[in-house]
């Protein structure tokens, strides 16, 4: 610690109770248990040399660092590392706008930006340009992008990762690294192509503990003209697979470019209901009319889904209309004109707007979703995200909902969110399954025994996860098991050359040191 | 090699003369010379078992393999090893058609399969799916895609590496890796989900040789209704900083998706011109009078791109609406409407029709570029492709035409290929420059000392190539030289670590194993 301090300079190292029970992953499953994942101290370093050096000094002494950048990866782990014991290594510091293009339309920032401050700079500058957010806008885009996390705006700007370009590294040898074009000396390019030339390797540092990002690029979407959005409602069981493959196709297509979740508004009502069970079960033999009839009774769509179209007025007039010629398909579809928007937004506008991650704004409003209300009376003290990836087909959205909702009721759990097939990315659903949890010791020890029945539960399907607490990652990485787990074996070969002290967040998505693997595996 | 015939059997070992000679590079600039680079022997295995005993083989005899797919890399080095004396791994044997999903529109195939093995199987199927395709045909989805190639339709099926999902990959061990979601036993989204979980491992295995892709998924584009274009012309000189300004803008927010290129007609016509070379440095110092009447006198647009536009009609005349009328902003702009398509086209349309690439179309009439015209009364032997990534503005591409034209002039050199701002991927141009080759000795002499003198001025402006021949790969790669050369560095260390035998593609991109590290660098 005293070498870090001669590094940052004592008022940057922590090492208080205080100091470091804000490094603590507040939706800790393990909340107060002996096994809580928790850091021995913290540093806070103000420069990619501070980094270089501080990494020096862990690899020489064996210490193992676990970087964050805003540590607002609340559900997935917050600030807290993976191995108790890790020096958080904080990069909140480093958190240069280091530049903002109009007419290219990127970003270069450090980790330590959030997306509220990269808002707020386009703002204060007039820039014509949008960011793409993730419900919670106080956490950051390098960190977001690293984790393979979202937003709400449209396609390629919301797969975070997918709209990086290029990256500066801090190896766990204290070399510096700038990937793709970053690498020519004097590059102009920089942010603007992605791949520069041999390997592309910008990929081995997401979801992974090969080296530390201390600077990315991002592309930004030119501010468009407008905005409108329309729902789009099923009433019959059976039509599901017609309503997924025409949503399949026109988002394959680039019509809709939206973040599109399909969702039962009949089955969503009744998760937890004896009736709605039986017609879900039912479903494998066939017949749909007990579940048409109670859907009707009970005025709710078997259906529904929400398009958001950006651009010119006419062009996304012209989208919509042809989006509801497909769907017109199928019998008795409804479709309802939803909010729409001309930009630029005044800056109260912006603020009042409700649709505002849709609109690239950033808030905190997802957190009122924890808040009491008529649904929760009691909120809870956090939540766990259980995020299978099943096929973009209306046979896998049906089969997901059986086989999760029977293994809610089975185990009597009351899921925060449950059952939509949203696509978080293109191409697949992710099926959005979230789990309260509780710092009495109950609910999570019941949480976590129910998430460990879902890791294999969906494995036996064929579905992975595409994201997971700390907790559970050594579990989610596990069924990842082709070839007698040959892809682990890929990792441990890479963090052996690449991070041979094993210093670098330790654990980090089933990833260990050599000398923490066999007491483990 | 006794030892491989007992693997694959006699006759998919090759070692005669005439056998070898199908393994040189057409377009080799050393053609005939005594550091040609030239294959060994060639094994073509017709299983992934029989790839990883073949690698098993050559790591105990340390014997360098070097893996090609369809081996059409023509212009970048074709099938002729970087390393002399390398066996050629001739994968075409491999060409299963896997599977191709028509509502979830993707592809899983092997390295032998071609372009136009893909889009046959999909016109014979009566699929309504679409191909990307590079100019020639004949090559293959995986090769093109390991190459950072891409091609003709719309972003994002254009970029083959991106639009990729899911790879199985033999590595120098041996070992059979599938990457993403292909990892979970019984997957079921592995060709829809590109991430999986854990680090993002593919890129790795791009412009490299870390390892030997068996398989690999692509995402395809559902058949669309109808296809437009439109032409733009700029009279003015300075026209250019507003026509790339709203061409990025356009392209960036997704409303023109196509392949677009940026050409000035009337520097192209004049590129050996004095009094063209005269107003193009003249540039600097700001008048443009000279160069517009010029471009008057000889009835030609300083400025042109073609746009294309493909989807609902309605939709596409939207666009193409957009597009003109923010292009008016320019005075005296010129549109003229392209060509327009409804589909499917009959057989006979799709053979008959002149812009096969633009539809997705596979064909080899870009060998016509090298026929007798009049342009080109004696055709080259071949050609080499100088592929400069220059920033997406009207100042860079006035800058890169004033570089390599004066450099062209200078060493009195006659390019097949010249001179516009190719949008090969998003949000950067490549600068369109490609050198007549021949087997008379002197030609190509003359061509590799011209090609190694851009390498050098194009990084001097922090511009560098995003491809290379293997002849140049090393010189290329010296360019991204940040930091004291640490992406070298760094490969080196996951090249030391994948393959510590040095058997895969030796030299690639620059990547040598370290038995040969050392007499090179």
């Amino acid at each position: 610690l005293s070498d870090f301090e001669r590094v940052v300079g004592k008022s940057w190292v922590f090492t208080s109770e205080d100091d470091l029970a804000l490094y603590r992953d507040a939706y800790s499953p393990l909340w107060g248990e002996t096994d809580e994942r928790l850091a021995a101290a913290a540093v806070a370093p103000g420069s990619v040399e501070e980094v270089q050096e501080i990494v020096r000094i862990a690899a020489r002494r064996v210490v193992p660092l676990y970087p964050i950048s805003t540590g607002r990866n609340l559900g997935y782990g917050g600030s807290a590392p993976v191995l108790s014991g890790s020096v958080i290594l904080d990069l909140k510091r480093m958190n240069r706008i280091i530049e903002v293009d109009e007419d290219n339309a990127f970003a270069l920032v450090e980790p330590g930006v959030s997306y509220f401050d990269l808002y707020r700079y386009i703002r204060e500058k007039n820039l014509r340009l949008w960011i793409d957010v993730p419900d919670p806008g106080w956490g950051s885009p390098i960190g977001n992008a690293l984790e393979h996390g979202g937003g709400w705006t449209l396609n390629p700007f919301r797969d975070h990762f997918g709209a990086h370009c290029g990256m500066e590294v801090v190896l766990a040898n204290g070399d510096l690294l700038r990937t793709g074009m970053g690498a020519i000396a004097g590059s102009r390019t920089w942010q603007q192509n992605r791949y520069g030339v041999g390997p592309y390797v910008d990929g081995l540092f997401t979801q992974s503990n090969f080296g530390i990002v201390t600077k990315m690029g991002f592309w930004l979407y030119p501010q468009p003209q407008a905005f409108r959005s329309g729902e789009i409602l099923a009433l019959h069981r059976d039509d599901v697979h017609e309503f997924v493959r025409i949503t399949a196709e026109l988002a394959n297509a680039g019509i809709v470019n939206s973040a599109v979740m399909i969702r039962s508004p009949f089955l969503h009502a009744g998760l937890r209901d004896e009736q709605t069970a039986a017609v879900l079960v039912e479903t494998e033999h066939g017949t749909a009319g007990t579940w048409d009839r109670l859907a009707r009774d009970r005025g709710l769509a078997s259906w529904a889904t929400t398009v958001q179209f950006y651009g010119p007025p006419a062009v996304i007039a012209a989208q919509w209309g042809h989006v509801q010629e497909r769907f017109a398909a199928i019998k008795q579809i409804e479709f309802r004109d939803g909010p729409a928007y001309r930009f630029p937004l005044s800056q109260a506008e912006a603020e009042t707007v409700p649709d505002k991650s849709a609109l690239g704004i950033p808030s905190l409003s997802i957190f009122a979703m924890g808040a009491r209300s008529e649904n929760y009376p009691s909120p809870a003290d956090g939540h766990l995200s259980f995020s299978p990836v099943i096929p973009m087909t209306g046979k896998a959205l049906l089969e997901a909902h059986r086989v999760f909702s029977a293994a809610v009721r089975e185990w009597d759990i009351e899921p925060l969110g449950f059952g939509a097939g949203f696509c978080m990315y293109p191409r697949s659903f992710v099926f959005l399954f979230t789990l309260p949890l509780s710092r009495d010791g109950g609910t999570n020890r019941k949480a976590r025994a129910f998430f460990r029945h879902l890791i294999t539960l969906a494995a036996q399907h064929g579905w992975g996860e595409y994201r997971a607490h700390p907790v559970f990652m050594e579990e989610v990485m596990g069924v990842y098991s082709f070839n007698d787990h040959a892809l682990r074996r890929f990792h441990q070969m890479l963090k052996d050359a690449l991070d041979p002290e094993g210093i670098l967040a330790a654990g980090r998505y089933g990833i260990w040191p050599k000398h923490l693997r066999n007491k483990r595996v």
